[in-house]
Formats: structure tokens, C-alpha cells, sequence
């Protein structure tokens, strides 16, 4: 199909699709078991009337220069996005039922290198406008034609770099450039107008030298006439306020707060909740998905994700019994996730009437909400500053120049990165009590995929002068080292992660701030826990073992299990350092590894040697070392994907078994 | 002086404190030779009403927390902070004559730790604000009467973090919070309007929920009445909008665009400027300051200086000879900045039409403006995008879908931090051909101090999948290094210097991308850089040498002068290696000077161990090591100060003489 055609279309014929990629989009998200439905069905309209009617595209030819380009700047609607590119003729539309599955292309963020018709990879919000306005800026520079168009939600209002692009947009008169929002009014926290207001955004957008178009969201009659009048702008460029309804056509996700990024799924609503969505979206139960359908397509996801851990398993080291985790009678372990403990910690600290704590539109996921849950009377000492997270470090500065000590937090990626200057300058330089949890870290961030998973953080945070820095190895840990930070002076910063991983540790293992702990298997034993001996690193002496793993985070429970593995199959020992504190270094710890093993393995849930030359620089610069020989596991040097937390530690090679695996290499050389 | 004593004090007087205020000023950047002309004397007239007669504060008694608070978010008028403070009795006002000098407190931006009466550390604009609502916000919260006072620039409003500050102000009701916009209408690259046109800015802080308030900024009547008038908001904050002249008061700098950064100096005004500046602040030549004051603080600053160089030169490690550049009658070398290179190399990419360039209001001064220099129909493919990281490095990544390469740049901190989610999503994930011109690294940039010293970078951008890094080490290493960058497919990182340097390299030594080189000093010549071969690594031939300095950017250029001190006064030979491509890395030639050598130094201008913990990392995972030890030299985990760039070398021990003993330290292992 190429727009050309379809000049013609009719409303009818846009309803009609809209149905459809509705129905697509939420079978799609009940096959991943997770994504985000709210945003999804409220852009939907938006998406039909654009991508099947008001577009100069060609889907047989995604890169044809003329071709009007539209940008996402919000990311985290990428399923409507793919059912939209699917309905125009850019691929199958079934072929989005493989929604966040590893290798599918159908990654839980746009991946403009996996799928035709997306115009930019994005995730982080903000980014897309000024994306947009280098391209419009492009046209105007080469003579082209084409217009832009950029997809933002009312949420992502609150970035200041929107009003950076907005700003550029008028500068330069883009009147080639077209901004069309989404005002669900909701986002993760609560309504907009609750968590940070963005109104009156038409005032805004006037005063920073736009035209402004108001049309009703789902009205496809009026959608059309307002990108009509928007592409007759002169000399300015237009945005366009569409009022939508956020879970639009879906009962039980209409203007639902909760229903941001919740599929439909069992356990929440029962399998019926995908049946009773695609009768609301169609008004009747005469529509031409029926239950052959829709199981159709879940079996062809179902396959898709066994067709994947079948090649997930093959890639997987061998050993002579399978030490994955609670597959066997004995070694059995608790699962938690560090964001748990991290809540528990939260929740001790805020006690005292000095701290205070913020948000940035993701509180419950990441935990910060333990700070006042049960306790609704520190309700008043928590502050949602929206998806701002620059003025959240700000903000929380001046309560800590006033001797308050500030929790702050976001997705690691966000809160170390898009405040970096601010965390350098205003924190560190500031030697502020400014303590920073750095959520959903790593790739176990799972189905959100690359922009969302944190692999930086660690070069990040340590080489700024002031900050501390932890990356505590499981959820009591996490509790522990929340404690810790809060306590000591000045910027800190906390990582931690989401999936549930295991509890390695309990109230007897020994946790000092700054000071690393050794781990030593010992023997098989009922619960993996009591397989260990844990000891802090000044107190442990020199067993002579075979090798030794320097890791952190969740990752010293996969080397704990890795030791395991080694003796067993090998007899093999095993020291892990678990370097709960990367700031300050237990560099001591690390120099007697060295002299006393000689061979030593780092290991990270971060791009490799982000940790790992930290520990490598720590040992080679002590003074009278023999030979030693090293090697480091992390993610190498590229981004991750979509796909489930534990299939993704396989596919990047983080697990247990290969761990184990390179050690035994390691032990050859 | 409280300010409870002095509630009814006159205009008059606060125009007279205005005129010593200024004077004071100039008299400071005359000594500094350095600094900002044109905004603090347009800020000088609010200064002296907020600080001598609105303020609520103690200057006994700094820390009252009754007090009302100040943010400056403009750190860069900090002459006009001191002077102020000096004047309200904080410490004695001749003092600030001490400005920009090392150790002396009086910080090219300000530092809240050095001097009484600073609220906020600050030179990184767009932070302040946010600083400033969290203070007001605590007000609210611990039920006290203080106002928060924030000062902004006109260029400023141009950073989105700025409108994250007032959306929140406005969202939390923050009327103990008041703006004060100083609105001289110029910035470093020219009118505001031209830049990137903030106005009207009423209607934006307006439409974003404040009052405002309109005042001559030079009126201390209108001024008093706005801020009395500004004092009974109810419900919202408040922004004062204060139309001031740039450079009011000094003839030769009202209105000028030039005099944004500028002291008066020889050379450009003559030293009369400083006379006149005084004769125009007061109308006649009738003035306290006669040319025995002025010499009597010129004075006082110049004892300062030789009191600190005196220290400086009683801390460097001696030898028989004096081997500081240039002191010799051989070994002598040219200096010039890497930027220059920068520029010069820019100015031949930029001969491909499919290149853009980008400004961030800091163009002719890191050399971007030679994309254009001497050829003006290139202009067109430059584009002013105002003080706004974030969205300077979107827009460049939109011309880079469209096919373009694309350079961005700024002061290095700025360019690699403040947009750094942006670089990594947009850039990297993407893929896309924009190169980043980090400009004036390092502590050599002298006395704007520690805030716009980057010393982070290399970790920052080596650690991103896709991202190629390049540190060269002289102003034509750099010109072939901005050539390399601007061939290579995907995101790109040139890391250049502001302080002319030596030249080490001619267009005979040999330059791949990717590839070090190694450097051997051979024997005295008349000019230094005949004293030295230089080789690629992979044509190099192990000559068995003591010790291998491996180094990168001007550092190289140090470690130089280092192998030639080795070499006379001790006969130690010296492989030095010169990293200008960090990544990719040429791992390669580090193994082989860790087996060849066994003694290795890394020497940057950065955090220690951002360079050499990736170098260590690269030596310890190779196979088949023997023994070998390291250091690591570098800014010993702290921010840099203010003072002259070469002090600072000596000051942070980086110069030749320390490294050369360092050397003989490791020698001796």
C-alpha cells in the first residue's frame, strides 16, 4: 500500500482499521506479559488517521527521501507504533504478537535498525522533538518538501529539553514541522495535573512561537481536519492538542492510572480481560477475531518464544547436571527483587524527619513509594517533580544545602545520565546529601529493552569526585546498603535492579560500608544459602583457592553459583569478592586476590570493564605483584534488547554456566 | 553590617555602593586578566539593592537560618557576587582584587566552601533555579519565612532545565520564591534574539504559572519596588524581569558583545581602559580611586600571585637543570592550542557539503566558527541552537538520519554531561554521524575553575557502544584527528584543549586512526621536537627501555619533556606512548610495553584511572604476562581550581618534573 492510493480513504475505513490495530496491539502486549496499554489505544486514532491517510509515505520503499517522517518521541509506545507500520503495509501485522521478544525486532522501545518505517530508536523521553527539528531544519536547508511530524505525550511536557526544542522550532520557523500530544492527562504516578502539571499548554506553546490546533484525539473527521490545517501553516510551526482518552476503546483500561504499563494478563483481570477488551473495542462480539484467532496468534508467539529458548539452551555451556536455579531437590534459594530492598531500607531511613524523598513518574515500580506507604503522615515530606529528572536533582540539592538528606530516583539510565551535570556540579561539587537509586539496572530490566536497561552507571558515578557508590548483590543487601548511604555524607548513589534474583545473603553475613565481603562455597547443603561462608574481606584468610570472581550486584549470586559448579565439576575453588562498595574501594581485597590466586575474573552486569578496569587499575597499581592473569565478563560494548530477564543473562552470556565456563579457561593459562 | 540596621538607607547610597561595587569589579578583572565584563556590571545595580537593602541576612552570621537565600545561577558574573558580598561586609572588599587566583577562594565561578555568604557552588548554567525551588519548597515544608531569591541570565531561559525549575515553582505554589532575569540581551555569540530568541518572556513564565514583573535594572527605586512588590505575591512565584545594559557603567563595554568575557586589558583596550572604566563608572575623574588606590590593589594582587607562585616553585621536584619549555637556549618549541587545530581541521571538513556545524553559544572561542571563517556560504549549514546541550545534540542527530555529518560542540563538561543520555540514546543506540567537539578539557582551562574543568570525559564516552573516542595530543595532531573523526561511520568524541601547548608532532610524523603512537626521545637538539622519533606502534621495534609513559592529549607533550629529564639526569630510556585514539584502543601496543618494559606510567589530565584503568584493564586481560608493575598519574579524585593553566599543571602535579620523578619512584620497583 502506498499512500497515493488512498487519498480517498474514508473515515469508516480509519475506524475500521483503528479496530484492528487496537485488537493487534493488545493481543500483542498479552503475549508479551507486559508493555503499556494505556498509552497504546490512546495515540491509536492518532496513528490511523496519520500513517493511513495523511502521510506522503511509501511503506515499499521506507527510505525514499520525499517521504514525510514522523519521530516517537515517546518511546514507550512503540506497539502502536508497529500495528500502525504493520496496518500501512511495512510488514505482517501479525507479526507484532512477538512484541518484546529477543531477536524478534519487535523490541519493547523502537529499534529503527530492526523493523522498516521507524524513523528514530527511542525510549528516553524528550528526545524526539529536537530529533524532528533537525530534520524539518534539513528540509528547509535542502529544499525538500516533506513534512515532520513528532508523536509526544502530555507526561513527556515535563522534560526541559521539550522546551528546548520547542524553542528552536520557533527560531528557525518550522512551519514544516508538526507536533501532535497525546493529553491522556495520566502518566505512571497519577494525573498529570496531579504529579507535575504541564497546563495550560496552549498558552505555552503560543508563547514560545507556535500555532496551536486543538482536535479531538479520537475523532477521526476532526484529526484529519486539524493535520490539514497544520500543514498549512506559514512561518511557524503547529502543534497539535489531541484530548484522548488513555486505554480509548478498552473498558477496564479507560482512564485506568494503573493501566499505564499493564498488559492484559492472568492474575490481574483472568484471561478474559483480552476477550472483553476486543468486544469493547469492537462493540459487539460479532468481530472477525474469534477465540481461533487470538489463539492463533498467541501460539504463533508461544512458538516464537520456544523456537528462541531452544537456540538460547543449545548456546548454553554443558556440565554434567543442571545447576540452574531451584531445578534440583537441594540448593534451593528465595527470589527478591533488590528494588524490594531498597523499599525496606527507604522505609527505615525515612524515620527520621530530615529526610525527604522525590519522584519522577515511576515511584511505585522503583520503590520510592516505601518511603511513605503505611506511613501516610511522611506523605508531606515526598515531592513528584514529574519526568524532570535535571530539576529533581536540583530540587532535592536545595533541601540538602538546608541539612535535609534527599532521595532521588529513576530507571538507572535516566539518573545517571540525564542529570549527569547536575549530579557533577550541583551534587558533587556541592558535597550535597543527595542519595540516588539507580533502578531497573542492567539488562534484567527485561522487556523495555536498550534505551531502559543501565549498563554505564559504574565509569559513571565513580570517577566524580564526592560520590559514593553501591551495588549491593541481592534485596537485604540492598536494604542494608540503602541504610548505609543514607548515613554517610555527601552524594551517593545506589544501583540496583528489578527482576527478582536470589537472596544470597541474611541478617548473620557480614555488611561494612566500603569494606568488600569474600565468599566461599563449601559444601551442597538444603538451601543454597547454607552452601556458603561469608566473611569480610579484613577478616578472611588466604585459602589458596583456584580462582577468584570479583563481581557485584546480582551478579555474585550467578559466580556463587559458578563456584558451585566449578567444584562440583571440576573441583575447583572458588574466592568471590562481592564488592557491594565500588566507592570507596576495598583495594586491599583485590591486591591479596592477586597475590595470593593470581587468577582473577571480574564479572558485571554492565558494559565490560566499567567495573572491571577499576579492579584491574586497583591491582596494578599496588606495588610488588607476581604474575597474574585476569579476564572480565559483562556486556561488550554493546546495547541490550528486549527479551526476559533470565533468557537475556543466556543470550549476553552472564549466567552461572558461562561464568563457570571462563573460569575453566582462565584456569588453563 | 546587618541588614537590620540599614532598612531605611537611600538610593543615594546605593548608587554610590553600585559605583564602588563596579570599580571594584573591574579592578578584579583587570588583575585576573581574565573574566566577565559585560554581565557583572549589568547585574551590579541588583546586586547592590537585593544584598544592601532587601535582603533579610546577617553578614556575622552567614549560616542563619533565618536568613534569605540568594541563588545565583549565573556562576559566570561571580566578580559581581564577590564584590557585593565584599561590600555587604561578608569579608573586606579589597580582597576580591584576588580573583581567579589559585587558592585565593575568589573562584572564576563560585565555590560555597571558599567564601562566606555563597549560597550555591554554580557555573553550570540552567541549575540554579531548581536549587532555588527546593530551598523554598523546604520553607514551606519546615514553616519558614525566609524568600529565596534566584538570579538568572537572559541566555540562560535558552536551557531546558530552566523551564523543568519553573514548571515545578509553579506547581508547588512557590510564592517565597522570586526570579530575577537580568536582561542585558547579549551572550557570548551574539544578541540573545539572534542566538536563540528566549522573548517574550513574560508570556512564557506567564503561561507557565508566575507572576512577573517588569523593572528597569538599573533604576534602585524600580528595582526596591519590584522586589517589595514581588515580596507579596500569594500563590505563585514570582520573576522579576530587569532590562539592564551589558557593560553599563564602562564606555568602551556598553552594549558590546565582545565584552561578555573579556577584563580590560593591554592589548586589546590598554591599560587606560582601566582608568577610564573608573572615570565612566563615576562620571568624573573626581573619584576615590585614584591611580594610588588602583596600584596599591593591583599591587596587592600581584604580591599574591608571587606568594603563590613562590609556593608553587618550592613544591616541584629539582633537578640540575631547569627543563621548563623554552628556559633553555636548545630544545626549544612552538605552543599552540589544540583548539586551533580543531578548528583548522573543521574548516576543511566543512569544504563537504553534506556537513553541518551547531553552535552552543560558545562558537568562536572553541573554533567552531571556523567551519565558516573566510567562507561565508558555508553559513548556511551552521546553525545557533543558544545555550542548550540537550537539544543541540538531537537536532545535529536529525540532520544525521537525513544523511549529514554533523558537529556539535562546547566546553567539554557540558558537551559530554550535560547532554549525555542524549548521546548515548539518540547518538549511539542510533548510530548516527555526529561529532562531538569537547572543547577546553582539562584543568588547563585555567582560571573559569572547577566547574568548567572537564575531567571526566574519557569514562564518560569510552564506555558507550558506538562511540569513538580521540585525544590528540597537539594543536596538529588535532587538526588530523578532527579529519579522522569526520571519515569515520557513527558518533564521534574529539577531546582538545583551550591553553596553547607545544607542538610535538609535524606532517611527517605518522597519524592512523586507531593506532598509537610511540615516541622516543634521541638526543638534545635546537629544537625540541628534532630531539624525538616517532613511530607507529605496529612499525615500532622493542628497543628494551626502562620505563613506558603511556599518555594521551597534552599530557603527551609533558611526558616528552619527562624522557628527556630521565634520559640527563639518569640515563633512563623511555617508551612513551601516545594514545590519541582511546577507543578503539590499540591494546596491542600496551601488551607489548607491559612484556617488553614491565614498568608502565599512565599520565591524563583527568580523574586519574579514567584513562589508566582502561589501559590497566587492556595489560591485565592479555595472556601471557610476567611481571609488571604500574602507575597512575592524574587530578587525584577532586575538582580542579581557579589559576593561570600552567600553575595548575604544577599545582595538580602534572607537569614533566613530576612526572619524571614519579618515573624514578617506579624505577625503582
Amino acid at each position: 500500500m502506498t499512500m497515493k492510493e488512498d487519498k480517498d480513504i474514508s473515515t469508516t475505513y480509519l475506524v475500521e482499521r483503528a479496530k484492528e490495530m487496537r485488537t493487534y496491539n493488545m493481543i500483542a502486549l498479552r503475549a508479551a506479559a507486559s508493555g503499556h496499554t494505556g498509552g497504546t489505544l490512546s495515540i491509536m486514532d492518532i496513528a490511523a488517521v496519520l500513517y493511513l491517510k495523511v502521510l506522503n509515505h511509501d511503506p515499499g520503499n521506507p527510505g525514499w527521501d520525499e517521504r514525510d517522517r514522523v519521530f516517537w518521541s515517546v518511546g514507550h509506545k512503540a506497539p502502536a507504533l508497529y500495528v500502525t507500520l504493520g496496518m500501512a503495509g511495512y510488514f505482517p501485522v501479525e507479526d507484532t504478537v512477538k512484541l518484546r521478544q529477543l531477536w524478534s525486532g519487535f523490541e519493547g522501545h523502537p529499534n529503527r535498525f530492526a523493523l522498516p518505517g521507524i524513523e528514530l530508536s527511542a525510549g528516553s523521553l524528550g528526545q524526539g522533538l529536537g530529533v524532528a527539528v533537525g530534520s524539518a531544519l534539513r528540509a528547509k536547508l535542502d529544499g525538500k518538501n516533506y513534512h515532520v511530524y513528532c508523536v509526544m505525550g502530555d507526561g513527556e511536557q515535563q522534560e526541559g529539553s521539550i522546551w528546548e526544542g520547542v524553542m528552536s522550532a520557533a527560531h528557525y520557523q518550522l512551519d514544516n514541522l508538526i507536533g501532535i500530544i497525546d493529553l491522556n492527562g495520566l502518566q505512571i504516578d497519577g494525573t498529570t495535573d496531579e504529579v507535575m502539571n504541564v497546563t495550560p499548554l496552549e498558552e505555552k506553546y503560543r508563547a514560545f512561537g507556535w500555532e496551536v490546533i486543538h482536535a479531538d484525539g479520537h475523532d477521526m473527521e476532526k484529526l484529519i481536519e486539524a493535520f490539514e490545517l497544520a500543514k498549512k501553516s506559514e512561518g511557524k510551526p503547529v502543534v497539535i492538542l489531541a484530548r484522548t482518552i488513555k486505554g480509548k476503546g478498552v473498558s477496564f483500561a479507560e482512564d485506568v492510572t494503573g493501566y499505564h504499563g499493564i498488559p492484559p494478563k492472568d492474575g490481574r483481570y483472568g484471561k478474559e480481560s483480552l476477550d472483553r477488551a476486543i468486544q469493547d473495542i469492537f462493540g459487539t462480539d460479532e468481530h472477525p477475531f474469534n477465540s481461533t484467532v487470538v489463539d492463533g496468534l498467541l501460539d504463533k508467539a508461544k512458538e516464537y518464544y520456544e523456537e528462541v529458548s531452544g537456540k538460547l539452551q543449545e548456546s548454553m555451556p554443558v556440565f554434567s547436571r543442571d545447576y540452574w536455579w531451584n531445578h534440583g531437590q537441594g540448593m534451593k534459594v528465595e527470589m527478591d527483587p533488590t528494588r524490594m530492598g531498597f523499599g525496606r531500607g527507604l522505609s527505615q531511613v525515612a524515620g527520621d524527619e530530615n529526610t525527604v524523598a522525590f519522584g519522577a513518574d515511576i515511584t511505585g515500580s522503583i520503590k520510592m513509594d516505601d518511603f511513605y506507604n503505611g506511613q501516610p503522615e511522611r506523605k508531606k515530606r515526598f515531592f513528584s517533580m514529574g519526568i524532570a529528572e535535571q530539576n529533581m536533582t536540583t530540587v532535592a540539592a536545595g533541601f540538602a544545602l538546608e541539612g535535609k538528606t534527599g532521595f532521588i530516583g529513576s530507571y538507572g539510565v535516566f539518573v545517571s545520565g540525564r542529570n549527569w551535570d547536575q549530579i557533577r556540579t550541583t551534587l558533587c561539587y556541592n558535597n550535597l546529601n543527595v542519595k540516588i537509586a539507580g533502578a531497573h539496572g542492567g539488562i534484567s530490566v527485561g522487556p523495555d529493552g536498550a534505551t531502559h536497561q543501565a549498563l554505564e552507571e559504574i565509569p559513571l558515578m565513580y570517577y566524580l569526585p564526592k560520590m559514593q557508590l553501591l551495588v549491593p548483590c541481592d534485596a537485604l543487601e540492598t536494604d542494608r546498603a540503602t541504610r548505609a548511604i543514607a548515613e554517610q555524607e555527601g552524594p551517593g548513589y545506589i544501583r540496583f535492579g528489578r527482576e527478582a534474583t536470589p537472596l544470597v545473603t541474611n541478617t548473620e553475613t557480614p555488611f561494612e560500608f566500603g569494606r568488600a565481603n569474600i565468599i566461599r562455597f563449601r559444601e551442597e547443603q538444603r538451601h543454597f544459602l547454607d552452601a556458603f561462608e561469608t566473611y569480610l574481606s579484613s577478616d578472611y584468610m588466604n585459602e589458596e583457592e583456584d580462582i577468584c570472581i570479583v563481581s557485584c550486584g546480582p551478579m555474585v549470586a550467578e559466580s556463587m553459583r559458578a563456584a558451585w559448579i566449578l567444584k562440583l565439576e571440576f573441583g575447583f575453588e572458588t574466592r568471590i569478592i562481592n564488592m557491594h562498595t565500588i566507592k570507596p574501594l576495598d583495594r586491599a581485597c583485590l591486591v591479596s586476590a592477586a597475590e595470593d590466586i593470581g587468577r582473577i575474573l571480574t564479572v558485571e552486569e554492565q558494559q565490560v570493564g566499567g567495573f572491571g578496569n577499576i579492579v584491574a587499575g586497583a591491582i596494578a597499581t599496588s606495588s610488588h605483584l607476581g604474575t597474574y592473569v585476569m579476564e572480565m565478563m559483562g556486556i561488550g560494548d554493546t546495547f541490550g534488547e528486549s527479551g526476559s530477564p533470565w533468557d537475556l543473562m543466556k543470550a549476553f552470556g552472564l549466567s552461572a554456566e558461562h561464568i563457570a565456563q571462563k573460569c575453566k579457561e582462565l584456569l588453563k593459562k
